[in-house]
């Protein structure tokens, strides 16, 4: 048994070829349901074993139902193509006879190109400029509207100016996050971590409420160094009650760590 | 026969539940081969006649090896969920007995919510300012350092300011495109349009050949009004030799049609 609660939380047991289990606890609900970074990372642990490749470069995450918090998943796995450099995998994650979500993602081993580092056309996106954790307000202090059990398992500190619905000026949302048990921060956690801030569109409405994910794609771009990660996100593009939200994460060090992307749905 | 070459170049053809075919036609070609965008389409096609749903609210291609240009292709395609307002499903494209790239998408209907038109919270990005297309320059005269067949099929324009090698002062690349024949652009042209530029990385680079995308994520935001598309694509992450690229469409009316991100690889 491991000793972090994340570990804990999204081990999987093997159940055959291709399939394996995993219980969703209702520590990480946003609401009644867990949360879609969460959900996913049981999958994700199922085809970083079976690529044998450490690192998701690309992962895509399609939602299809609500998961049930407290339940049983089985995970059935399907290996597409098996690469020397990069595998691409997907996994399909069943509850109570129904497919809750579709994962298509591609690992690889980041840093192994040891050109990169010096090459004069690396590119890279500055980190937010933020007050320390301990000047940011904590995610629970950020009235979403719903209950937020993840704030037990997530330690997200939102940046002050940023910290009050509908008051931001701008639907944009950035802070720092760690694991509310201190875990050290791994590639799989950035993930996590890419979909644990409050919805960003709360910088321009009160109460936003539950913003269900329809789709979720992250790219880790660098592993990540200890310590806290800090985050911004921004909605630029809500229409037909839907809306695209584009993140990025950065390390202590301030090298960007991964991008991410969702489209997620706003019922009002 | 349908009288466009995209219709006719990316038709499909019914090979039995849960299979069809299409060919692959040269013409689409970057270097020696087809390019990502069209590679999809016929993929996407079958989607649409399998969900039901017109629009492509979701898609997430994977690109898995090369496809063949001239060759026949086959579509093996999974209805995931079918819903009343959205569908996902997924379509693996195989050749010669390999799979070459597997894409999942949900689909749905826009403007079916009649108020979003009128909701106060709506945000979009507004239109890239460019001059109009006869002071643009050709795709085929943006050295790209490779044959690009692609350009018979799809009238790309891009800004001057932007359309020399390597001098553009950032990797940045913006213009117009619309289908040679004049085909009027539909949502699936979109997906296409999202991959028919040249790689915004070649703002910062002298030249940069076949740069093949790993992964395409496209979200259609809004069926676009006839006339020219107008894109803008920036890459601002590079990094272990793979880029992050996003991507702007909007149509003549300037409205936000679709964002698209992706994942590629430069070789150097």
């Amino acid at each position: 048994m491991a000793s972090w609660q994340y570990d804990n939380e999204t081990a999987i047991t093997e159940a055959g070829p291709g399939r394996c289990s995993t219980v969703l606890d209702p520590a990480w609900n946003i609401g009644a349901t867990p949360n879609g970074g969460y959900a996913c990372t049981a999958a994700l642990r199922a085809l970083t074993r079976l690529t044998g490749q450490p690192d998701p470069l690309a992962v895509s995450v399609y939602y299809l139902r609500p998961s049930q918090s407290g339940e049983e998943a089985e995970i059935r796995t399907e290996l597409i193509r098996a690469g020397r450099r990069a595998s691409t995998a997907q996994a399909s994650t069943w509850q109570a006879g129904r497919e809750r979500l579709r994962t298509l993602a591609t690992f690889g081993q980041l840093g192994s190109d040891a050109s990169a580092a010096a090459d004069p056309a690396a590119l890279s996106i500055p980190p937010v400029n933020l007050p320390p954790p301990e000047e940011c307000h904590p995610r629970d202090a950020v009235e979403q509207g719903i209950e937020l059990a993840i704030t037990s398992r997530v330690d997200v500190r939102i940046h002050p100016a940023l910290s009050v619905p509908g008051k931001a000026g701008r639907a944009e949302v950035a802070g720092w996050i760690r694991f509310a048990d201190h875990r050290p921060v791994d590639v799989l956690a950035l993930v996590l971590f890419a979909d644990a801030f409050p919805p960003s569109i709360l910088g321009i409405l009160d109460q936003a409420g539950w913003v269900p994910t329809l789709e979720l794609t992250v790219h880790v771009r660098r592993r990540p160094v200890p310590g806290w990660i800090t985050g911004r996100f921004r909605t630029r593009d809500l229409a037909d009650g839907m809306l695209v939200e584009d993140g990025e994460l950065w390390d202590q060090s301030g090298a960007l760590v991964a991008r991410s992307r969702q489209l997620a749905l706003l019922r009002r």
